[in-house]
């Protein structure tokens, strides 16, 4: 017998679980290992395709231990280190003793486990080392003259110098035509002159800046001979190597506490016309020489453009993850803790949470959105490198499909994760909101992401761009192709799909196919009809909503299909058959839930009927009933260690109540309130005895 | 000329303004001089509608300069103590600071300014002190005996004793019957024994429990003659008066960091059979004499549920005062934020990014909803006190229809104010990510009560079982009664408007109403269609999602309904007809929103159709379009102090960059480096020049 929301109202054991259920004494864990053993497939097999291969799972494994090892944390039973007392200053050193830990290993052994698979220790905006490898050095290599890799990688890669990569400036964030730092040059002196102009020009926000970096690539206008020649990367030393002052001219510091990635220091600097040689502009694309003449390699935007792509290409793998792990953590979690009774009979049931629809609903669809990124991103994957080679050799055709890639997907992946994740720690109650349950830092970390490299509204805008320069085209771009099929008319075939239909992948398909299309014709005849009385810009203005709309269907279809095609083409296999069912459940449920981002667009037009309607929530329903006794070994999959998911209450045992106390009675405040004979003596002796004997 | 998104891409003065933004050379001030000096109305008269009375706005202007005066706030160039190198320990230090004077002030005065107007000082969850005030005290007076009351109300309401509200446990959440602790009578002793007879049954979450708090309402099962006579409240103390040590045989402490709230001690306590006098059991309500016979009055729940809801009433206008703190930032910041480009034509703009369509729509609705929230509240204000007048009389009949307003109102508030205000963040960019920026703070405050006092998905359910009762009782209950008009059939016929009767209150409680009877209709027989295979609970676990749909289009006519009456029985003002179109703006955009909730079903059975659709969507954005100049003056009319706000780019002035790098300069970690020379010591030699040294 399955975990089931029918009638049982407790777990049954299936059998190979029967031994460890019934020799386990503690009753969460007991709950777990019953709940584990229901899976259809094999959960080790699954990580190997989320990773990759087997041997992508031996070296991240590896990577764990050494890391977990070396940071003391592999012993859960202890409240680890990120939950205790920590200041503003110890958190920043938290975060240089993992981040040094982290850098090293991923250097000598030359992996990038830490790039993505962990929120906590992942070598990117989370880790003072993290910008130098993730940021700093790709920019590097990418924007440097042969001499200059020559001289400056070398010394980057062992770690002789520390880089920040230092663009956004307090009045300026995602807009890099905003940019007021300038870099004048001197032709007498052969230097540039950098300089901080205004306030707003103040940078503000780079990673590492505030004290760990040693130079820092700044993107600066070029003015030449009082001209302004646009942005430009340049190498500017900000601390000296011996001692780590501050470079004469520079004002360097940190920005002060934030969401989360409190172990990075996000600085800002001031550069009062500090010099540094003209040999410091990073030239492959564009080159100044000692007389003031100007040159640039044609193109030179497409591949400074190719390259920045790396950040976003990153981010929507790192937001599978970061969604996976708050998912994992609340499925263990909703697996263990019971709830009492039903609200509508009132009779006590003692049912582990998942049970109930909502939750069920919640973190099943979830799960859906996690494989979808994961798997759309694999996609991603083989067109970004292929992208890459082609324009290393001069072909930059590719670039504006993989560019539009980038932007939708990094706003729907971000987003989906960000929304996903804090609705994950919702699921799990009051200790969703300790920080000992790991979801606070998680969802904090993972709502960053909607923000920078492209803030998200400002995506999908490039994306509704990209719908109407197609549109306009004589030819429709390969990726709008699909549209032909679904011009608009006033009386278009409404679709025929009935009952279990509705879980046919052509039918899903062609759903969101229509659905992308009509919104973007409609778009179109919007920002038309809006032209023949405003300006461009206005029109766009005016029909924004609508033609981020039509963005966020396109995408929306685009990782449908995409995962469609992914699950497809494994071989035949219980995993396949599991995974099918996640393709269903998100296309269904992207078309009703009743969270998701307009699906009215679905319905207008009576395309679906209401009858219809119904039959798709019976399908959904069905496929939740499948998917419950998977929801364990979908989360295990990830793969992700007790350590680094660094919850109380989502470790893979399921013990979730013993350890939240053992941790909570090793809090600094309880452990020396105890020395103190279990009072908070400076407190009380302050605040609580003044209020005390005073006459109120 | 007006504040536009038209053609215009700056901002014009109206001549009022002139004087101000002439002399002003700041820039961000200039253009917030500008902006305010836009609005159709005094933002201060608005004010006394939102606090209720000219003399309720004095009351609270006057405590608020008290406090800060005493807090050393007022001072809003110096970068608030919050932001600066705290601890656990020191968060709490400065929680009991600020708490112990925002209850001195509440007591002296005799007011109840702190309990919605602030999110920071708030005598709430926010304070250790709070939940004396705000649980403690209302609980022992609602449940005491009159000889109770006369021993223990006075200690309480001079400070003599400090208190705590001890319901909810490790294991046990938001449902009250499944809580473990026990109070088992011991008739030789006349007294009870007070035990945590389980892992799970530890009280935990409840705040000022660690160490604030003396004494403490302990809600346990009464066991008397090995019989359990169900949940009753208890008076332990927990502290010796004198040295403030934990009483013998109980644990005290602290459960750790949270999101926000950090300035409370929620606590946890493990009750090693501790002995309380017979007298301590708190007996309104219930009695057992020394014999052990146990008696209670009628209707004892009844009572007591009265009482719990008072909670949920504040929380329910606290929600609309946080959302509104953290659209008074957002408002401000996007007023004086300038940004680049159009994304269409790539030209420069340089628009302050308020007139951008897509900050303007999200900033405009979520004005409209915080609207909505606070005078559905006003509604809700004298619902409630009548039912508590009535009570009092032992009438209970306004009990069930005012417990499900304030169980739809709770979740539809906390929802809105939750959402609204990590929306409000998203919108100021990386800044809004800062801790100084305050809105992480507003978001993570914000976000719990979606969680405490009844978890949002359970008070859905609970107006979903109303809804479900009331159709099957023989009359509609006169809340439900408007669904007659809208019986379900099959062909019904579709709304008749056109154009701008969309904007027509009448139009739009019609569409409202329709929707949730539809909804409340299907989700009835989807219930009794799956009764022929299911059990109850099963089947109403089945149809939960639908069930849901329906609760929340209730809440929404309700919220709907409510803010038009409101609104119309105004006085003809121009600040009449600015509510007037948050009005027709909450109810269209709730119809239309792309991130509402179950929009479709306005649409299904094509009730309203294409051509409608884009017809509503056109009244929004002129909507839109009027409002705009009145953004800050909506927001400006809450009257929040800058210092509550603590926000160093929402301040009424403006100046946002030059509060931000003042406040950044005073951080800490950067005045303890400068005196370093500019590094940070401990993490350069521990962790960076290992590195740098090293060879990698």
């Amino acid at each position: 017998m399955k975990l089931t929301t029918k009638e049982s109202s407790t777990y049954s054991r299936s059998s190979d679980a029967h031994e460890d259920a019934k020799t386990e004494t503690n009753e969460q864990k007991k709950m777990m290992v019953t709940a584990r053993a229901q899976a259809t497939f094999n959960s080790k097999s699954l990580t190997e395709i989320i990773l990759g291969s087997k041997e992508a799972v031996a070296i991240q494994d590896d990577a764990f231990a050494r890391l977990e090892k070396i940071l003391g944390t592999s012993d859960t039973s202890r409240l680890p280190r990120c939950y205790s007392n920590m200041n503003h200053e110890e958190a920043f050193l938290e975060g240089l003793r993992a981040g040094k830990v982290t850098m090293e290993d991923s250097f000598k052994y030359r992996h990038d486990v830490f790039l993505y698979s962990t929120h906590l220790w992942a070598l990117g905006n989370a880790s003072p080392f993290g910008i130098h490898t993730f940021l700093f050095m790709p920019s590097l290599k990418q924007q440097s003259s042969p001499e200059q890799y020559k001289f400056w990688v070398p010394l980057a890669e062992s770690g002789k110098i520390l880089g920040a990569y230092c663009q956004t400036e307090l009045g300026h964030g995602t807009h890099v035509g905003g940019i007021e730092t300038t870099a004048t040059f001197e032709m007498q002196t052969d230097e540039f002159i950098i300089n901080t102009p205004t306030l707003s020009s103040t940078k503000f926000w780079p990673g590492a800046l505030g004290f760990t970096c040693s130079h820092a690539i700044v993107m600066a206008r070029l003015i030449v001979r009082g001209k302004d020649l646009g942005i430009h990367a340049f190498m500017v030393q900000v601390r000296s190597l011996v001692d780590y002052k501050p470079m004469k001219g520079i004002e360097l510091g940190d920005i002060g506490m934030k969401m989360a990635y409190n172990g990075t220091d996000n600085g800002f600097a001031v550069f009062h016309k500090v010099r540094i040689p003209r040999t410091n502009m990073l030239s492959r694309y564009a080159n100044l020489d000692q007389d003031g003449n100007y040159a640039r390699v044609p193109l030179r935007e497409k591949m400074l453009y190719g390259g920045m792509l790396n950040g976003r290409f990153i981010m929507i793998r790192h937001a599978a993850f970061q969604l996976a792990q708050a998912l994992t953590i609340a499925t263990r979690y909703s697996v263990v803790r019971e709830q009492g009774h039903s609200p509508f009979t009132g009779e006590k049931t003692e049912m582990p949470i998942i049970q109930f629809k909502t939750q069920h609903y919640r973190l099943l669809v979830l799960i859906s959105k996690a494989y979808a990124n994961l798997f759309t991103w694999k996609a991603l994957e083989t067109s970004y490198k292929d992208m890459v080679e082609r324009q290393a050799k001069g072909d930059h055709s590719t670039l504006p499909h993989n560019h539009i890639l980038m932007c939708g997907l990094k706003a729907w992946s971000t987003e989906t994760a960000s929304n996903g994740a804090e609705d994950a720690r919702k699921m799990c109650g009051g200790h969703g909101y300790l920080f000992i349950s790991g979801l606070p830092e998680i969802v904090s970390s993972v709502t960053a992401m909607a923000t920078f490299e492209g803030e998200n509204w400002v995506m999908w805008q490039q994306v509704s761009l990209y719908l109407m320069k197609g549109l306009a085209a004589k030819d429709l771009p390969t990726a709008m192709s699909y549209m032909v099929d679904h011009r608009l008319c006033s009386n278009p075939l409404p679709c025929a799909a009935r009952g279990s239909e509705f879980l046919s992948f052509n039918v899903l398909q062609s759903l969101f196919e229509h659905r992308a299309a009509q919104l973007t014709f409609e778009a179109s005849e919007l920002l038309t009809s809006s032209r023949t009385t405003l300006s461009k810009s206005a029109a766009w203005n005016k029909n924004m909503m609508t033609l981020i709309a039509a963005a966020r269907a396109h995408v929306e279809k685009h990782v449908l299909c995409t995962f469609i095609d992914q699950v497809s083409s494994l071989p035949t296999s219980p995993i396949r058959d599991v995974l099918s069912k996640l393709v269903s459940l998100y296309g269904l449920t992207t078309l009703t839930s009743p969270t998701s981002a307009d699906s009215i667009s679905f319905f207008v037009h009576n395309h679906i009927s209401p009858i219809q309607l119904s039959e798709i929530r019976e399908q959904v329903d069905h496929l939740l009933e499948e998917l419950l006794p998977d929801a364990i070994a979908l989360t295990d999959a990830w793969n992700f260690t007790d350590a680094s998911l660094c919850s109380a209450i989502g470790m893979r045992d399921g013990n979730a109540y013993e350890r939240v106390m053992e941790w909570v009675r090793q809090l600094d405040i309880n452990v020396n309130a105890e020395k103190a004979g279990g009072v908070f003596r400076e407190g009380f002796e302050n605040y609580i005895e003044p209020v005390l004997r005073a006459k109120l």
